[in-house]
């Protein structure tokens, strides 16, 4: 028998990374094309197939051996149609996407958000193998959240579930993009960190300053630094405490360039943790780091073809 | 072929209700004794044994065709073990009542929470059917809650997931028994509500001010009244919306007594949960009162035999 190989694509806003992976979680294969959205869904897509046809005969990888391909974006989506129905990053509104692609793949398609990808490729084959209920919290320019039950995304009715960036933990908060005041993003973002830390005095070494130069200051010694990462902690903590009461989860797994600071991070935020979500959820919860990095996405999208 | 038939158990501090229910929702017999816990679990199992053979054999239903046993009850557990680790209503302490029933049925026995069971049975019957992710809020001397997804409860690893009740929603609140500041509970509870309308000077007419009557004398004109219905339910739906923004779910359902209240709750708090929660998560969701009352539970607890 054949093994069956599945295509992953993660379309991000600089590049489109492409995988294909066997059923096993080896890739045998990978590259990237730069993301041009501009050029609009149709000519985006025949450039995504080209290359992945090109890599996979490089690869000596049997286009028919591939069953499928799964698709990770940023975008409100129906999943179930295959369509993007807004996507700002890409300028994408109303595209059937699925569609596209498949014809252009000669493969079936199935998509989901760059979140929840993620989190399906961490507990695939990152920090949250085995898991039963994995949160996943991506912490970058916002906070992306997505879930995973018996390996499964937990979607809800308009995949939009997991959207614990915008679960409200500070009454009367800072204004969100999404337009509600006091969401989880605009206090524990690795952006909201780095404008706390400013708004507070800080300066870093370089023009600009980021999340994980906030950390390594805060780690100097720089009280500034140090209240601002304890600011961050304590609102993520409460954030974390909300969803895993909501989900009982065995594990959530912290994503984002963020994640660099290790245990500056992670082991003030399980102390913070045990304090808040209830004494039963959290002593059978781990917060750990993800693993995979940039892999996530692409690996998780790959993984939807085995699904 | 025999029609499969559960038998449904639903352990109340009160009163033990035992139903036999059919696959397709039929119940074709009920009845329900006294809860004395006090006597031990050995002893409670023989005796709701007795009572269901005894209800079976009255209504002329074969023994044998009984499938099996569900329980719901107020109780911390391992469910895959049946096993009650603590349940401060019934005072039993690592009781493996699962075991203790099958024994004295003879059939095997499947167990969980008042709040999944009722959230089971509400999905299975009541006002969530056909719902693809629902969430069910009970309004009670607490606040309980629980996820049903396609069909099936989400328990999350120590059948804690659900518990919207202790979700903090409000910043340095008032103390919940749980430990912790600000849970939904100690805002809009039924209890809650009582609570806060009496301290605001709000007397009744009987002795026992309910939440039924303080929403009552709000619709009366009495505003001590209005304004404690009014803070109830903003804290409410902050609660829901945090929920729903996690959970993306097609259906809310509100349960417990305080549904009596009818539109002038339910009305009110779908206008707050269209503003707090995220665009895309309140237009796919409805907000809807339960419809089973005390019968939720027993109908959930046999639709586990089912699962």
């Amino acid at each position: 028998m054949t093994e069956r190989v599945a295509l992953g694509i993660d379309v991000g806003g600089t590049n489109v990374k492409v995988a294909f992976v066997k059923e096993d979680g080896t890739v045998i294969a990978q590259g990237s094309i730069p993301t041009d959205p501009a050029r609009g869904p149709e000519r985006f897509s025949l450039e995504v197939a080209e290359y992945a046809k090109a890599l996979a005969q490089k690869n000596d990888i049997v286009w028919d051996s591939v069953t499928g391909a799964g698709v990770g974006l940023a975008a409100f989506m129906d999943v179930d149609k295959g369509w993007v129905e807004e996507s700002v990053n890409l300028h994408w509104y109303n595209v059937p996407i699925g569609d596209l692609l498949s014809n252009a793949l000669g493969k079936s398609v199935r998509m989901d958000n760059d979140a929840n990808v993620a989190a399906l490729g961490e507990v695939w084959l990152g920090a949250g193998r085995d898991a039963r209920t994995a949160l996943c919290v991506t912490l970058g320019t916002g906070v992306g959240g997505g879930i995973v039950i018996d390996g499964r995304i937990h979607r809800g009715v308009s995949t939009m579930a997991g959207e614990i960036g915008h679960i409200q933990v500070k009454n009367d908060g800072e204004l969100c993009n999404c337009g509600h005041h006091g969401c989880l993003e605009t206090l524990s973002s690795a952006t909201a960190l780095v404008r706390h830390a400013k708004e507070a005095g800080l300066v870093g070494q370089s023009e600009e300053l980021t999340a994980k130069e906030v950390f390594d200051l805060a780690a100097d010694g720089n009280e500034i630094a140090q209240v601002a990462v304890a600011d961050m902690i304590h609102w993520l903590s409460l954030g974390l405490s909300i969803g895993a009461n909501l989900l009982n989860p065995d594990v959530i797994i912290i994503a984002g360039g963020v994640v660099g600071a290790g245990d500056a991070l992670i082991e003030p935020l399980r102390a913070a943790f045990a304090r808040d979500a209830l004494v039963r959820v959290s002593r059978s919860c781990t917060i750990v780091p993800a693993t995979l990095g940039s892999q996530a996405g692409v690996l998780g999208a790959a993984r939807l073809v085995f699904q």
